[in-house]
């Protein structure tokens, strides 16, 4: 494979758990992102039932379309476990019981009493199939590299996955092809709407110049403008800036950064060393992000109070910031009320998030953060556009 | 659609961001047990990226072999949303602008300034397509059902998606189908491992009766041992007190009831009519549990404190639950202290539970509210074996 695009990959996802909504599938995103910075081009996720026929069409058309194709799950000593026998036939190869294979398992189990015979199964193996070790589960993976096309089978445990991504995939994949990883930078903003972010970005959404990809997505912790390249001297911090100049105070950082880093980090340019929160109406959606996010750093969060009497009790820091959320279910909108006591104080003030459920009170919180960044922030003069 | 099997289904998960690993789809797991529940089978569950082209064959394939597709995602106003052209393209109609969804769309921007002229892309329509209302965000959905085949388009956003789906695309579906939806009763157990309950419930789990589903699943709340079956007459409630009476005191609850029920009912039985929480080293997952599951009744949760000083500060309350939790990440597990002081006080129990990150927080607020209703509960006497 002398490619001059990027290799394109498929992942399968397969098991009747995942089909039943038993499971979220954490395993397809976490792959999905490590073939995104290797360099492989993802096309296509799919998610397969049990069913040997299914799996192997599933198999047969993606070999046929993508270059790389991976799939967890179905390598358990179990009848239903059938990703072994689905490959086997897509290829068109017989299984046979792998000798070595067999001393590695019983090996595993020695110890644990007598291996059960149904593991004979993850010792099945095809001709074209490098079995792949793995060190933590008694499921192999396969490694096939046929007519040009690559099959990967790995166990549906995520931490065996993972670990045998790493360890063995990932550096094969890179031997065995040429691979330009992506290169990509984001800039967030918090207080502006994804279409009017779209509206004020539309040139360099739109044309973002040769080989750069631009997107824009609207998360809980506000609007993510994501400029990605496979070249490596694509001018991606010449995007980064414009959109920045774009956007404005609504910009509070660059990749990385989380709101709870903009805001605190503003709080300690003001020599604030501690802080707590007192809120109400969010369900401690702010005192559990700045404990989640606001780990280590300076200004040190030393706890929280939420509840209706809420006022009553505040725990002793530098800076106090309050937050009180008139949450609106069935329109999906909270009311925030924001003030920040002690130093680097600010009086009231107001915004509006919208959201559903959990979101809403995350986006409070996020809200709050927002107002402490943009109210204790020293803008440097607006740079004209370019 | 006279169907004498369950109708079948393919979920599309839509987003450039999916297939970039940069979120995980809860969509497609959500949706999956909510069509299982309905009784569709779910085939097959893709994900594609904003490739309209890529999007469009998805369609034709599944159309082609299903008898519903649900597609969830790029419904937004952005030139990368481009669900609404796939379909299109795929079904060979013309896309044209509705001058209904103008109408609800520019009502919906009243008062929030100029509508931007990118949300004009979400009043495009094909003829074949019943818009459905989004009460709470910008993108109406799709309904459309041509040639025996369904196509249902929702957005990306999860509460949108939900809503839409619980109020308009679910009921569609059964007014269409013939559907037999699952029955299925839960029993809830908090304390006990997972092999250890599948131990206690061996006969059970291996032979629940004819056409009943029997399993086993560890969730944050303790282990779920469901009950299922499309035959509305199948004896579910005896097995639920079979396995009540083997589960002994570690059995906490059966279907909606949480532990946060058990513990509040336990409290109320002692005459308790408020409840503030003081914890530590848990990010809050007390507090956030009880203000999302204990609303409304009685005991009424009026609040909690977070942090390191934590213990100085407490709420006025009849009743305080105090949580410590020593975390040790490495080795994903959570020593817990608990205490109850004020009305039906008990003192110190120590519990250990295990997880990873957010949710070791959540299993140490569990485990508080399971010692809460062990400490109060009085059992009546044993029932014997059946």
């Amino acid at each position: 494979m002398a490619l001059h695009r990027a290799p394109t990959a498929a992942l399968l996802s397969i098991g009747t758990e995942i089909m039943l909504g038993e499971i979220v599938d954490t395993n397809a995103a976490f792959l999905a992102g490590e073939l995104r910075h290797a360099g492989l081009e993802l096309r296509t996720v799919r998610q397969v039932g049990d069913d040997a026929d299914a799996i192997a069409a599933a198999f047969s058309e993606c070999l046929a379309a993508f270059d790389v194709v991976i799939a967890t799950g179905g390598l358990g000593p179990t009848h239903d476990d059938l990703t072994r026998e689905a490959l086997a036939q897509a290829l068109g190869e017989e299984l046979f019981e792998d000798a070595e294979l067999v001393v590695t398992l019983r090996s595993r189990f020695r110890g644990m009493g007598e291996m059960p015979v149904a593991n004979l199964r993850q010792a099945m193996r095809i001709r074209s199939a490098h079995a792949l070790a793995n060190p933590i589960g008694s499921a192999p993976g396969w490694w096939t590299d046929r007519d040009g096309n690559i099959a990967v089978l790995l166990p549906g445990v995520p931490g065996e996955m993972r670990r045998m991504w790493g360890e063995q995939v990932l550096p094969r994949l890179e031997r065995r092809l040429t691979l330009r990883p992506l290169h990509a930078r984001v800039v967030k903003a918090f207080g502006i709407g994804e279409s009017a972010a779209a509206a004020t970005l539309d040139a360099l959404l739109r044309a973002p110049g040769t080989g750069i990809e631009a997107g824009i997505y609207a998360r809980d912790d506000g609007i993510h403008v994501r400029f990605a390249s496979r070249d490596r001297g694509a001018p991606l911090g010449d995007l980064v800036e414009r959109a920045l100049a774009a956007l404005g105070e609504d910009a509070y950082g660059t990749d990385q950064t989380t709101l709870v880093d903009a805001a605190l980090g503003a709080l300690a340019r003001r020599g604030v060393t501690t802080i707590a929160t007192v809120e109400s109406g969010t369900h401690g959606a702010l005192l559990s992000t700045l404990s989640e996010l606001g780990q280590g750093g300076e200004p040190r969060f030393v706890g929280g109070v939420c509840g209706e009497r809420a006022d009553a009790a505040a725990l002793d820091a530098d800076a106090t910031l309050f937050l009180a959320a008139a949450v609106n279910d069935d329109r999906g909108r909270a009311r925030c009320t924001v003030r920040l006591g002690g130093m680097a104080a600010f009086g009231e003030r107001r915004s509006m998030v919208h959201g559903v459920g959990a979101q809403l009170y995350r986006r409070a919180a996020f809200s709050a953060l927002d107002q402490v960044r943009r109210a204790l922030t020293v803008r440097p003069e607006q740079p004209s556009d370019r």
